[in-house]
C-alpha cells in the first residue's frame, strides 16, 4: 500500500510572503524574521499510489449561499463535493464527511487514506466536502481574492455552515440517508473545522475525529513557544548535536552575509536559483531554512514517502548525519547545512537549482490561508534561541497586525477564535477524538489529554503531522495502528448509540 | 407588589404593515390577510409599579463589531447594558444575563420582575443586554434602518455573538467576576436567544431559562394552525359560545363593510380615528380585531394588570362576556365586538378614538422585528376556519417572500434557522429550561415535554406569555409559583455543579 499525504507547517515570515509573490514589500520588515508570520497549516503534494481499495469517487456541486450570516448579499456559489457510496449501506448507514481545509479537495481526498481503509469495515458513504476559497469552490471565481470585499466570506463559521448545509442536502436528496448518522473527520486546519463542526453543529454530526488539529495554538492558551521546542526536539533526538549545528548556523549565515563575496558564496553553495543580492536576502534565506526543518518535522514519517521530493523513511535522522559539527568553520557548517536540506529539496537528485520563495505544494490555496491567518486564524508563535536551536525572535501582534493590514487591508481579531469556539473551556461537548503526533510542531497548540470521557485524546508517540490519516503502511509503527484502532471503536460505538437513540 | 410587564403577538400582516407606516402597499395582496404574516414575538408596554425590591442599576455601553462573522466591515458600535451588583457575591458569584430582545433594554429591565425577585435569592449580579438594532444600540445610529445594506448585521447570530464578548468583557473588567457563573435568562425571542446562547456558548453560560421561547415554530417543526387554535381555546374556555361569536363576525363584518353606508357605520361603531372608506380598510379592520384576540391570549394574566391600556384579571372573561351570541344580527354582533376590544383597548375609558394602526407598544422596534421576521425568523402560522375562530388562511411562503423583497429587498431563507441551531433535533445540549404558558399561543411553538434530564420543560397551566418572568404578585396561580421555584432549583443546580467543577 502507498504512503500518503503529508502536510507541513511552513512559517511564512514577512519575506516569505514577498517570496511568494505577495505584494507585501520585504523592507517594510527586514529585522523582523518572525515578525508578521503567517503560519500555515499547510500540506504537501503526494504522488503517493493510489491505496488498495481504489479512489473511485463522483465530483459534485451544490448551490451554496455565499453569505450563511447575513441576506444583503443574496448571491451564491458552486461548493465542490466529493462522495462515494461503494462501501455503503443504504438503509442509514454511516456518512464519513471529511470538513476540507486549505486546499483542493481532490488533493486531500486522495490523500487521506484512513478514510478509504475503514469504508467497508464502517460500511460507509465517503463525502468530501471542498472549503470555499480553495480548489474549484470559489465565491467569485477569479475575482475571489482581489480584495477585501470578495475575500469578505472567508471564515471558518461560513465554512462550517456550508458544511452543514450540504449534509441537509444529502440527507434530503440520497435515498436511504435521512437518518444516516454522520462523522466529521478532518486533519490540521480540517481537523479543527471537524472538532469546531461537532462543537457547533451536534444535531448533524453524531462526532469527529479531529486528527492534529491545533485548536488551542490561539493567542493566551498555549504558550508560544512550545511550537519551535518540538522542532527542535525532533532534531535533537535525530543525531548527536543536530540541534546544536542548526543553532549554530545562523550566526555563520550572518556572518558570511555580511560581505558581497559571502553572499555570492552561498548563493553557489545552495545552489540557489536566484542568487543572494542583499542582507534582505539573507534574511529571507535564514525565513528559509527555518521553514524546512520545520516542514521536515511535520513529515517525520516513519516510511520513504513521496511528496515535494520523494523522501526517505525518518528524514530527520537522515538530514541529521550532516549536521554533526556545531563547531565546524563557516563555510564547513553552511555547507553542511546545504547538504541536509538538499534531502529535502532534493533527494531524487533531479532540481538543478533550489528555489528559497518555495516549501510548499500548489495544490494548497497560500492566499487563502494567509488571510485566514489574517482574520481569524491568529496563532502566535515564537521562539527564544534557549529553548529552541533558532533565532530568538518574540511574538510581535502589532507587526502582525500591521503586515496583514498592508496585505490585506484587514485586522486580524486574536480573541475571537476563543470566544466563539470556546478555548480551553470545552467539556460541555461530547464525542470528539483529538488525535496528535507527538513529533508534530502542531502538537503544541494540540488537545492531549483526555477532557471527558468523550473528548478523548488520542497521542501518537511516533507520530508526526495526523499520521492516523494516511493509507495503512507495512512500516506503520504500532502506536499509529492502536490508534486507527481505538478512532474505529470510538466511530463504532457513536454509531451504536444513535442508532439506539432512534 | 406590582403587576409588570406583558409581551403579546402582534401578527402583521401585509395590511398592518401599511398601517404602521411601513412602505409596503397593501394593495399588493389585499386578497391576503394573513398572506405575509410577520409575527412578531412582541411586548405590550407596561406602566407597572417597579418591584419592591427596587431597580437600581447602571447604564454601560461596550464597543462591539459591528459585524463578528467578517473582516472587511471593521467598524464598531455601542451596545448598551444594564447591570446591578446590590445583591452580588462578588467572589465569583451568579450572573444572571438577559438576553435582550426586539425592544428598549430598560423596558426589559423593569418588566423582568423574576430576575430582580431571585437576584437576593442567588446572590446573583443581574445584567440587561441590549439587543442591537433595538434601543439606544443602533450599528449606524439613524441610518440603521435605511436600506438592506445597513440591516445586514441584524441577525441572531450576530446577536449571540455580542452577547459573549460582552459577558467575556465583563469576567475581565470586573473584580471577582473571572470565574463567575453565567445564566441567560430570556423571554420570548429574548427566550429563544438565551436558548441557542447556550446552544452555541456553553462555555459561556452554565444554563438558560427560556421562558416562552417558540424555537420550533419553523417550517415544518410544528403545524402552522395551532398557533390560532389556542387563541381560540383560550375564548372557547373563557366563556359560552365567546370563540363562535367572534367566528360569526368575520362574515357580519364582510356583509356590513360591503357598502359605504355600513363602511361608515362599522366605523362609528369602533369609534375608529380613521374612518373605513374601502374593501382594504375594511380587511385591515379584520386583521387588527384578529390580532387584538392574540393579544389577549398573550396576555390572559390571571390579576389586573397595566399595559396599553390597563386591563382587569383574566381579561378574555370579560371580554367574553359581551361575546355571547353568535346568532345575533350583523350589526348587534357588530357591537359586541366593539365592546370587547373597547376593554383591551380604552378600560381605563380614556381613549376618545381607537386607532387599528396600533396594537402594540412602541417600546418595541418594530422595524427591527419586521426585518428579521423577513430573514431568519421566518415562522409559518396558518389559519383553518374549522379548527379555529378565525378566517381561513394558509401558510404561503412565495407571497410572504415577496412581500419580504419589495418591503426590505431581502429574501427570506425559512430552513436556516432549523439548520443552525438543530430544529428538533437537540438532545445533545444541556442545561436548558423551556418554560411555557399554556394559555400562551407561542406554547404552539415550544418545548413542552423534557428533552433529557437536563433539557427539560415547564408547562404552567394556568400561564400566558412568560408569565414565569413577571414579577410576584399575590394572585399569581399555584402553577406558576412552583414554575419559578424549579426554575430557582434548576439554577442553583447548575452553580453548584460549576462550582464543584472548578
Amino acid at each position: 500500500m502507498g504512503s500518503r499525504a503529508f502536510i507541513a507547517a511552513a512559517v511564512s515570515s514577512a519575506l516569505l510572503l514577498l517570496a511568494l509573490g505577495l505584494p507585501n514589500p520585504a523592507a517594510a520588515a527586514p529585522h523582523l524574521p518572525w515578525a508578521a508570520q503567517s503560519l500555515r497549516l499547510s500540506s504537501l503534494p503526494s504522488r503517493a499510489p493510489a491505496p488498495a481499495v481504489g479512489l473511485s469517487y463522483e465530483t459534485h456541486y451544490l448551490v451554496q449561499q455565499v453569505d450563511h450570516f447575513g441576506f444583503d448579499v443574496n448571491l451564491t456559489f458552486k461548493q465542490r463535493y466529493l462522495i462515494t457510496d461503494q462501501y455503503w449501506k443504504n438503509n442509514n448507514g454511516a456518512i464519513l464527511f471529511y470538513t476540507g481545509n486549505e486546499g483542493d479537495i481532490t488533493w486531500f481526498c486522495k490523500n487521506t487514506g484512513f478514510m478509504w481503509d475503514v469504508a467497508e469495515e464502517l460500511k460507509a458513504m465517503l463525502v468530501f466536502a471542498e472549503h470555499r476559497y480553495y480548489g474549484e469552490s470559489l465565491p467569485f471565481g477569479n475575482l475571489s481574492f482581489s480584495d477585501s470585499k470578495h475575500l469578505n466570506y472567508l471564515t471558518s463559521e461560513q465554512a462550517l455552515a456550508d458544511f452543514a448545509v450540504l449534509i441537509e442536502y444529502l440527507k434530503k436528496t440520497i435515498p436511504g440517508a435521512k437518518n444516516s448518522p454522520v462523522i466529521a473527520i478532518g486533519g490540521s486546519y480540517g481537523g479543527m473545522l471537524a472538532a469546531w463542526f461537532r462543537m457547533k453543529y451536534p444535531h448533524i454530526v453524531i462526532g469527529a475525529l479531529a486528527a492534529s488539529a491545533p485548536i488551542w495554538q490561539f493567542t493566551d492558551l498555549v504558550s508560544c513557544g512550545k511550537f519551535f521546542e518540538i522542532v527542535t526536539n525532533d532534531f535533537k533526538k535525530s543525531g548527536s548535536k543536530c540541534s546544536e549545528t542548526i543553532q549554530s548556523s545562523w550566526k555563520a549565515i550572518d556572518r558570511l552575509t555580511s560581505t558581497g563575496e559571502g553572499l555570492q558564496w552561498i548563493s553557489e553553495v545552495f545552489h540557489l536559483c536566484n542568487p543572494l543580492r542583499s542582507q534582505i536576502d539573507a534574511i529571507m534565506l535564514k525565513s528559509w531554512l527555518a521553514e524546512t526543518w520545520v516542514n521536515l518535522a511535520m513529515v517525520d514519517y516513519p516510511y520513504s514517502s513521496d511528496f515535494l521530493m520523494p523522501l526517505p523513511a525518518w528524514p530527520i535522522k537522515e538530514v541529521c548525519k550532516y549536521l554533526t559539527d556545531p563547531s565546524a568553520s563557516d563555510k564547513i557548517l553552511v555547507q553542511n547545512i546545504f547538504r541536509a536540506v538538499n534531502i529535502y529539496y532534493n533527494y531524487s537528485g533531479e532540481a538543478s537549482c533550489l528555489n528559497t520563495s518555495q516549501t510548499a505544494t500548489s495544490n494548497l490555496g497560500i492566499q487563502g490561508w494567509n488571510y485566514q491567518a489574517c482574520t481569524e486564524m491568529v496563532m502566535p508563535i515564537c521562539t527564544t534561541g534557549i529553548s529552541d536551536m533558532f533565532e530568538p525572535q518574540e511574538w510581535d501582534f502589532a507587526a502582525y497586525s500591521e503586515q496583514c493590514f498592508q496585505e490585506w487591508g484587514v485586522r486580524p481579531r486574536p480573541s475571537w477564535i476563543p470566544t466563539v469556539f470556546g478555548g480551553k473551556n470545552i467539556s460541555s461537548h461530547s464525542n470528539i477524538i483529538f488525535s496528535n503526533g507527538a513529533l508534530d510542531p502542531w502538537y503544541a497548540g494540540g488537545v492531549n489529554e483526555n477532557i471527558t470521557d468523550t473528548l478523548v485524546s488520542i497521542v501518537i508517540p511516533d507520530g508526526a503531522h495526523h499520521l492516523d490519516l494516511c493509507a495503512r503502511n507495512a512500516d506503520d509503527p504500532e502506536s499509529v495502528l492502536l490508534a486507527r484502532t481505538m478512532e474505529v471503536d470510538y466511530m463504532k460505538k457513536w454509531i451504536t448509540q444513535f442508532q439506539g437513540h432512534r
